[in-house]
């Protein structure tokens, strides 16, 4: 194999009670990316569609993602990167971590494997870490294992993909406002009640439980944010209306994915998403605000790989 | 039936990361009581053998917790309650839990189970209520349900329970000195970091899966706490010893039961338990400090019915 392109999905971070250690993966969003051997060795950035990125190796998220699998591997090949953006930076539903997650896959497919998915998230952690400072893998994992990823620990790194349920959807609203990760990381507090965090860890159980029983219903109670939502939502136009007409429309939990400014709906079902979807829709267009609306399955696969040459 | 004859469980409540959330249901550590129908509307305590506990009603766990049940049901009859009492009162295995659980399972077979063993957790709760002044759940659900038991949530009250991996075993070793439930609470920070809650919810999360998954080395790995138990087991003698003991001789997993000051293992299989209590006693033995200690089967059944007469 000498060519490869894959789906490289969005994802949904935190998770209303999961924050930092919870994200699950979208199925029908998503960058395409094109990855091919070289001969001349390296990583090189050859084509940018859809978004104003570095195409330096080191300063481009896939860059250098592609690099730290590199330096571990001992191939005498370099490689090229096309990169197809379609998820916008900004959004909170995983757009760096679709880029560095698509090009360690690629990579590691087009060297035969010597990584498992799961060793790949900490190589992927280091495009992240060029996108935000701060290397998570709340997005990159369930990017590259699919289904849902529980982050047990950074320290030593314990990823725990779990299994969505059948019949899981979210519906994720982007109102075209821009929320820097800074403010969103500003305001919250570096101290909180142990009350509020038995709350939390409370839910965290529940949410887990939920996934791996098909219980729906305890999925939905269990999507609850005690500390982070009600700090955050503020800074998203018309989140607690948002939230108020989703959950009536009959989604089973609503919160904010990732860091913002994007909101996220789970619902049971692809008919009552939708229903979720256009409910979410309507509350912006009520008061003018533009948006970009998805309607996804949980993809339980992750990457997914498109076509390849050899 | 007239008369049942119950082994009420002890149980572990905190499991580590799963302060006021989490506990789990021993097997051959347990009271005995026996409740029978009387003509003679209302509860009254009869016997208590092996502790010096208060006969009235009102004072006593058993008998609060039966009045809160007698109160939802539209009985005319009444009933008496004899505790065979050996689960010692501040021991950190759910004394309180036992007498109180054991109460309204028994009313609730001798009316014909008018509610469920879910139900029951609630009137349970009472009787706990008079115990330490607070109605915690996490010993009651796990000694009317069996496994493990998360409360995900107080208000409302929503228990899920686990089953525990076939070859999940305790090892609890109870140091004979008092420590007080006040004092215990007393040593916890009202706020804790972000941080460190963050690393707690992700270890809540790796142990509900892997109890889900029967993956014993990520229900040890899960085991860990931040929070509490740094502060209290200050409290208990040669607590860091007896747990690198433990750890070491192949425990999963090693924490504070309850609020102590009893100190529980989990381990795969019950020889390695059988090591690990062992260990824990050698650790004691060293300090000539007096103790009891339990191996037990993870009991997936919670309260059993020893016998019944008609």
């Amino acid at each position: 194999m000498n060519e490869i392109k894959l789906f490289a999905p969005g994802t949904i971070a935190n998770l209303s009670c999961g924050f930092d250690v919870l994200g699950l993966c979208l199925d029908n969003v998503g960058d395409e990316m094109i990855i091919r051997k070289s001969k001349q060795k390296g990583v090189r950035i050859t084509k940018i569609v859809g978004a104003n990125l570095p195409l330096e190796t080191e300063k481009n998220v896939a860059g250098a993602a592609a690099l730290a699998l590199l330096e571990n591997s001992e191939t005498d090949l370099g490689f090229e990167i096309e990169i197809y953006k379609k998820i916008k930076a900004g959004s909170g539903i995983g757009s760096s971590a679709a880029s560095a997650a698509g090009a360690v896959f690629g990579i590691n497919e087009l060297l035969g494997r010597p990584f498992s998915n799961k060793e790949l998230v900490y190589f992927a952690m280091q495009g992240e870490k060029l996108a935000s400072g701060s290397t998570h893998a709340d997005n990159v994992a369930p990017a590259l294992l699919g289904g849902f990823a529980l982050v047990r620990s950074y320290n030593p790194l314990d990823i725990i993909k779990i299994k969505s349920p059948d019949h899981l959807f979210a519906s994720v609203i982007h109102p075209q406002i821009e929320l820097k990760t800074s403010d969103a990381r500003s305001i919250l507090k570096k101290n909180i009640s142990l009350k509020s965090a038995i709350v939390q860890w409370g839910n965290v159980g529940g949410l887990i439980a939920g996934l791996y029983t098909n219980d729906y219903e305890l999925i939905g109670r269990s999507l609850h944010d005690e500390i982070i939502e009600p700090a955050r939502s503020i800074l998203i136009p018309a989140f607690d209306l948002v939230k108020k007409s989703a959950l009536k429309s009959g989604a089973l939990g609503v919160g904010i994915s990732g860091s913002g400014p994007s909101i996220f709906a789970l619902s049971k079902g692809e008919d009552t998403t939708q229903k979720v979807a256009k409910i979410m829709c309507e509350e912006y267009d009520k008061i003018d605000l533009p948006y970009e609306i998805h309607v996804s399955k949980i993809n339980d696969e992750g990457i997914k790989v498109l076509n390849s040459k050899s």
